[in-house]
């Protein structure tokens, strides 16, 4: 007996490393197809073909496109955290946090097309400013404007960094008014550099 | 011949008048329900009641609901530009444009409150920055910016500085926050005058 529920716990673990591998798989192939052709080439059909496997497991895993999407979301959100949090400076720890700002702003900028894209297709965006992603996000920019002792209020000032690399408006910049991301890097950095006072810098 | 085309224009004319004069009537209608009980509470049945007019004229001067938001909107962006362009400074002309640009975040968050309900009612803002309401807010804006020789990208920083300002963002600090519209401003001052060369100020 102890032997049958130990074989069922390994074939229980085993199968849950499948379905996360599985669930990666797919989510990489539906990034490479917004990357490619667009966020409105994500279909569930086009995700399967893409990874090898059949319909009916695209939707088993994400229940709908939408649920698709934002699972897609979550994971750029996930990496770019990863990369704030753990990975090496000036995004990641080590580095004035002046210069952490500046690499955080030209970090959300380099996945933009992608994420931003995705979030036109996602549904509803009412709930952005108390969801999760966003105040992570924003935990992390005030932090580091009270690091590098920035004057007034922090949180608001988040906000409006936040703000300037809003994907929906860098996409119009982008897009539409032609600046380059880089363009709009430099922008940001110029704006860090000014509203976080001189003896941090 | 000529009399009666003569009185033919006098009465369209008139007809005009009266026609525009209704309409104000009703937007007057629709903003005072607005402000006393919330966007949800303009239909129009109620703005019909208010102004004590029947229903169908509503509906002759605005199609439909959306219709009438838009209108709304549309009326207090009006406001806002000709308090900017033709009021009295600090707002309008005769301040020196940083102080413009104080006492203009200090007005747009002055309506925010209508404006950002009527927004949420109103349909899709997919087209916001393309719009001309936002741009001409936004030339102003990057107007003042120059004229106070702030360096770098204005356009940006104009996209920025109205970002801080967006209603969705300003409703939700202020009513899921607790920050008072007046922190607010204070916050949009500090930033404003940290973006600006001190030279200007």
């Amino acid at each position: 007996m102890g032997v049958t529920r130990g074989s069922s716990l390994l074939s229980e673990g085993q199968e849950r490393s499948d379905a996360a591998r599985n669930r990666q798989l797919l989510l990489d192939a539906a990034e490479a197809l917004v990357r490619e052709q667009g966020a409105e080439a994500v279909t569930m059909d086009a995700v399967a073909k893409r990874a090898g496997v059949g319909k009916g497991t695209v939707f088993r895993r994400f229940g709908n496109r939408s649920g698709l999407m934002h699972a897609l979301l979550d994971q750029s959100e996930k990496k770019l955290q990863a990369a704030y949090m753990f990975g090496p400076p000036p995004l990641g720890p080590g580095a004035p946090a002046i210069e952490r700002l500046v690499a955080f702003g030209r970090a959300r900028l380099a996945g933009i097309e992608v994420e931003g894209d995705v979030l036109r297709e996602a549904s509803s965006n009412a709930e952005r400013y108390s969801g999760a992603p966003y105040n992570v996000t924003k935990s992390h920019v005030a932090l580091l404007l009270r690091q590098a002792n920035t004057p007034g209020n922090t949180n608001l000032l988040a906000d409006t960094l936040l703000a300037a690399l809003d994907a929906g408006l860098v996409l119009h910049q982008h897009r539409v008014q032609g600046y380059t991301l880089e363009q709009i890097g430099d922008f940001f950095e110029s704006l860090v550099r000014r509203v976080v006072p001189v003896d941090a810098q």
